[in-house]
């Protein structure tokens, strides 16, 4: 609806068509979460930008995480440069391309478990495509999402981009190394996306200098305890 | 389809949806492209991820080109955030929330100008919503499309996303008074970004310091003097 106007102008076909599309994804998702709870298998799915650092905090998190067992599925448009990073640090990894399109869905996660086979009590690590909108709306069967953004992308963004952080239970702030060089305020970002999402779940870091991953990496290993 | 084992797993429903609604927006995209020609408006669709800089490069760019009438069409999921900025600049605006909504489309542009009416012979600027995959697809009836990058983002993003990259007619690089803090070479972007469109125009920038503005603002100037 217009806020100005008042007028209705969105699309009700979208609408209609996008209700069916995640009805059918929702299904599959949930038939996925069974699977993977029963296999006690604890998936997260990362959501953030392009560039908001996802695959260099996973790089970082493997190399943290040495004795746990972890997949991973990437996704991305176009490419395997991503896979071939995850790959170098002796993880199984599957790509996903999904060419023009712009999340994850269910089907893709179900496609790429039987490349990644993770074995019993292990996790599963979910890099969706660069995307701060659409992959908030796709259930993959994970048991979190993960928004992963970048202090340098301003501190309205909880605000501007509200479905995301509303269905996250946790928030990465990647690149805090930079903060001495930017006129944003870490905290006013975290205070905002409180404001949408209250119980968040919020861990500064820096890949680069290794920054707050003690508390991100051990977030990680209470969700598997928990599983 | 999977590159690993060649399967078919993406859903045709999906693509036969959207080859739907595109060919709708595509229709009135025309219609609008050339109301707007006839009236010599020349119409730039930014394009980029949240965080990217759109709405400060907006702000800076409406300051140098304080000689020439800019009307400005924003896009967000949510808040009159970027707006309400636009309208200290003196310049007149209208904000879109798409709600759930990834992109903007042609019905919403044709829906704005309804409320900011441009005069003939002046630019209209449209920031879409932050996401550097979706609106790659929508034309808005724009004479071009601009992606604007931070270089925080990394080099190998026009790789990973080349559909708008390929859509698109210039690159902005935001934030490149960041550089000196980063690992990225701008050099590599750019040969990245010239590999998937080779007739790119390139502007690095610092809005903050204002370095490389004056190329920017002139070739926006050359795109209303050709018109």
């Amino acid at each position: 609806m217009c806020r100005t106007c008042g007028c209705e102008h969105a699309s009700k076909t979208t609408l209609k068509l996008e209700t069916d599309l995640l009805a059918k994804n929702d299904r599959l998702a949930e038939a996925l979460r069974a699977k993977l709870e029963h296999d006690r298998i604890v998936a997260l799915n990362l959501i953030g930008s392009p560039g908001a650092g996802k695959t260099t905090l996973l790089e970082a998190t493997l190399n943290q995480l040495r004795d746990l067992r972890i997949a991973v599925i990437e996704g991305d448009q176009a490419t395997d440069h991503d896979a071939q990073r995850i790959a170098r640090t002796g993880r199984p990894v599957f790509q996903v391309n999904t060419g023009a399109g712009c999340h994850l869905d269910a089907s893709m996660i179900e496609h790429g478990l039987s490349h990644v086979a993770p074995a019993a009590r292990s996790l599963l690590m979910i890099e969706n495509v660069g995307n701060l909108v659409c992959p908030a709306m796709f259930d993959l069967g994970e048991r979190a999402k993960v928004v992963v953004m970048s202090t340098t992308e301003g501190d309205d963004k909880p605000l501007k981009y509200p479905h995301v952080f509303r269905a996250a239970t946790a928030l990465v702030l990647t690149k805090s190394d930079l903060l001495p060089h930017l006129d944003i305020d870490p905290a006013v970002i975290v205070a905002n996306a409180r404001r949408v999402q209250p119980a968040l779940h919020v861990f500064p870091v820096s890949a680069k200098t290794g920054a707050g991953m003690a508390e991100w990496c051990g977030w990680i290993r209470s969700q598997l305890e928990a599983s």
